[in-house]
């Protein structure tokens, strides 16, 4: 039985996907399923010559070339001429705040999947602060503000950030419905940002098992990852970072506030993907996550705020806790071990793959039923089902792109918007069929549970879920 | 052409094997080969049904009992009622002080591979300080100071702790030479010890990195290992443990010191295989290693003391710096993460390890050359041409068990020793046909090279070898 796809719109003019890696490459046959458009207009600008192969043989144009400050003005204004048209910014070194805000110029709606700075920016800048998600995530907030409305330009969508903040909503829908008193989905931030606070929950963990892996032993000296080696080494690297919650009655010896934005978040100084959580996902249960920076431990912050950005009545902490597939702990460990990045990455691919899936959901807690996880739980066989080039991984990130990019169809002037300020629906129900199992489960874990006895550490018995208590040892 | 192999003598009474694990299994082998004995009268303890299979078909006689307190008198006491032959302790859970104890009293030889305490110990002792290596080696030296010279046992005579503390007499000389003055061996422990202050050596990691795996992806919930889990599990939850050195400056804040013994250790609040140290194997080059409790730790801070125990002239600084097998540390990972030990456990076995070796040596450092590591290098291959049944771990281990009992044969009224106070040369001679490639390699690496540029970190820039930059952030 041939299966019929969904066409959710045309898209009038140029379709410019920029760079093809591994979402890249899985996101252009989504692209292709699902909108209808002029094919001899779509262009992928990637520089990477290993890529030009694919792309011929599946007659794509191919613009072989990097964009810096100096030329994305020339590469992309020659490429968007009619004035119309999608920007699908995949890239990692390139300045998703200068992009978006040309594309705006222009009239082309614009989608991305995290804020990227141009290259050179995560390890040539001296001061943490600036290097923070929070310093990154206030320049494109700023931006809207100084320019709201206008074309659309959708901020952060892909698996994290991204689908996790409609997941965040859907939880909450979820929670209130359990806990007895459901709601009809609220239609502002306010409204949302209440409904978490009257909910009781204290805080949210972007909480990810990624158990996917091959037959081949990790080689030495080589960073395995299951999507961009070079994005995560770069966040990796940045600040551990969270959304800082009403509800913590400690402080980080090395964590920092921030003096001027939105007040959401803290950072500690210390690199993220060595500094350890305790979280829990359905597969293992109880287990570690790297508290790497992640812009949507920023903007649920923020969004769920509740009164004065400086001193709220209620925000909930928020952060990532990411435990990658188990090739990318070992080539954490080797890269923390030796001082030094591997010079050769790879990114698993969905044929080598032989088990796993990435479990990727929001563990909303602190509430009368204390942990709720709510999420996807793609298996990456199911993913090959689903769609091509493209690991478990892969299909959550691109998916989201692809309900994005529907919703800016469908919202085109809409401003810069992130993904907590969509539809959240509308864009799981484009996104739901590629996401494999969506699951809720509730647990009665927390971080005090199960802790060394032998040995003492700095927590907080009185009250399980203090982000002291959540802080690895 | 069939291989000829020496045989060290005749080794006259029963001789017992306690515990047929990974160890015993592999040492069982090298004594069938090398010494002549009664075979009707070797019997192996081991209360584990699953070995009763493999011992009955190799015609072994097998006593399916678990040694406690309460027995351990009688079963032994049935089976040494000669009073002489050898007793090979190469279990876990049984207390080697109580059993070498009775050995000695029966005149009847005696060896083990760890200063191991009764099952319950390690787990079910309150106080960190009575669970450090330090507390279970001192009462196996003040039982040496209370009954000096008799029926020799030795102590503590595997790879490492054992071997190790050959090499770094080995390693000593190399340094002599290597720096213009060659010496020759020393005759006593004092030389050993003024040598070794007069090379300027600082310290000594035991640097391991075992890179054995197999083409199976770690399943979740089973701790993998490539020798005992249990006894992994059980060092790896002991406080971080080290001997204390006389060019330290610092002092860490959650450390401790003894008040009675020999003085040579410390221990810090903490369990040593979540305590990374930065370190050097030829293979990888710079990595972590954990800083897991072992007895070499102590005994060669101990050994090369010169000068009085609490005020010492020199003392250097020495602690493992092991990087188990990938499988392992990921099963570290899961272990801590979850809080829970797996309850499943797997010794990865010689057959189905498809590459890696076990670089095992001593890392000697702040002399002149700055540092110097000098060890085996033996791979899964290599060893599965030496000897059966055992991985390149196990082949480390039970060669020094064989290279122990040959001295014990040889030196039967040593009294209690351990491995620091034997004739290293013959050791080696015995074991190194076992080793593989046994190298020296220099290196100008320093824990002070290669840190994380932009982050803060407590480290001391004047003095590359401090323990305060060994320990990572
Ligand atoms: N939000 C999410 O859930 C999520 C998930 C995965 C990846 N991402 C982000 O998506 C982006 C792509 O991820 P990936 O896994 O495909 O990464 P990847 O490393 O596989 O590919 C990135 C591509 O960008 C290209 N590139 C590099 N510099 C460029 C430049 N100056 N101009 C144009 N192209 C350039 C590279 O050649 C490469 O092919 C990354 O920024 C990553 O952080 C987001
Ligand atoms: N010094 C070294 O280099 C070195 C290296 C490896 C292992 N070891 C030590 O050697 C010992 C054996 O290691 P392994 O890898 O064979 O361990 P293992 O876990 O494979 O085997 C231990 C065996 O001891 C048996 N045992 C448990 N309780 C017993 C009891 N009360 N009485 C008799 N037998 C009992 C178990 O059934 C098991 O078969 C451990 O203590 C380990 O720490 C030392």
């Amino acid at each position: 039985m041939a299966e019929t796809y969904s066409t959710y719109g045309r898209i009038d003019g140029p379709i410019v996907i920029i760079g093809f890696g591994s979402i890249g490459k899985g996101t252009l046959p989504l692209i292709e399923r699902h909108f209808d458009y002029d094919a001899s207009k779509l262009t992928v600008i990637e520089p990477d010559p290993a890529q030009a192969t694919f792309l011929r043989q599946h007659q794509v144009r191919h613009l072989a070339e990097r964009l810096t400050p100096e030329n994305y003005r020339e590469v992309l204004g020659g490429l968007f001429s009619e004035g119309k048209g999608f920007c699908v910014n995949l890239s990692v070194d390139t300045s998703s705040l200068d992009i978006m805000r040309f594309m705006r110029e222009l009239g082309v709606l614009y989608i991305d999947t995290v804020v990227e700075p141009w290259a050179g920016y995560y390890f040539g800048t001296s001061d943490n602060a600036d290097r923070t998600n929070y310093a990154l995530r206030q320049k494109v907030r700023d931006e809207k503000a100084a320019h709201p409305g206008g074309t659309t330009a959708v901020s952060c969508c892909g698996a994290n950030p991204g689908m996790v903040s409609w997941f965040v909503k859907e939880a909450l829908l979820t929670l209130a419905k359990d806990l007895g008193n459901p709601v009809e989905a609220p239609q502002d931030r306010e409204g949302w940002a209440k409904l978490m606070q009257s909910l009781g929950v204290k805080g949210v963990h972007i909480a990810e098992r990624d158990t996917q892996a091959r037959r081949v032993p990790r080689p030495r000296n080589v960073f395995v990852n299951t999507w961009s080696v070079e994005g995560f080494i770069a966040e990796g690297f940045q600040p551990a970072e969270l959304g800082w919650g009403t509800h913590e009655t400690w402080f980080p010896e090395n964590g920092y506030r921030h003096e001027t934005g939105c007040m959401a978040g803290i950072w500690m100084d210390r690199p993220g993907a060595i500094t350890r959580v305790h979280t829990w996902c359905p597969t293992p249960g109880p287990q570690f996550g790297f508290i790497v920076t992640h812009n949507e431990a920023i903007s649920i912050s923020d969004y769920y705020t509740v009164g004065p950005a400086a001193e709220p009545d209620f925000r909930p902490t928020c952060h990532y806790a990411y435990h990658p597939c188990d090739d990318a702990i070992l080539s954490l460990h080797e890269m923390f071990g030796s001082g030094r990045q591997q010079t050769k990455h790879h990114i698993l691919t969905e044929d080598e793959i032989v088990e796993g899936i990435d479990e990727l959901g929001v563990l909303l807690y602190g509430h009368d039923k204390n942990a709720l996880w709510y999420g996807s739980r793609l298996s990456n066989d199911e993913a090959r089902d689903l769609a091509p080039f493209q690991n478990a991984t892969g299909l959550q990130v691109t998916s989201a792109v692809l309900a994005g990019m529907v919703w800016a169809l469908e919202n085109p002037q809409a401003g810069i918007v992130e993904t907590d300020e969509m539809d959240h629906a509308r864009c799981l129900e484009v996104q739901r069929p590629y996401l494999g199992p969506v699951e809720a489960h509730y647990t009665d874990w927390t971080p005090l549970q199960d802790r060394w006895d032998q040995f003492p550490e700095d927590i907080d018995e009185s009250d399980p879920w203090q982000f002291r208590n959540v802080l690895a040892s």
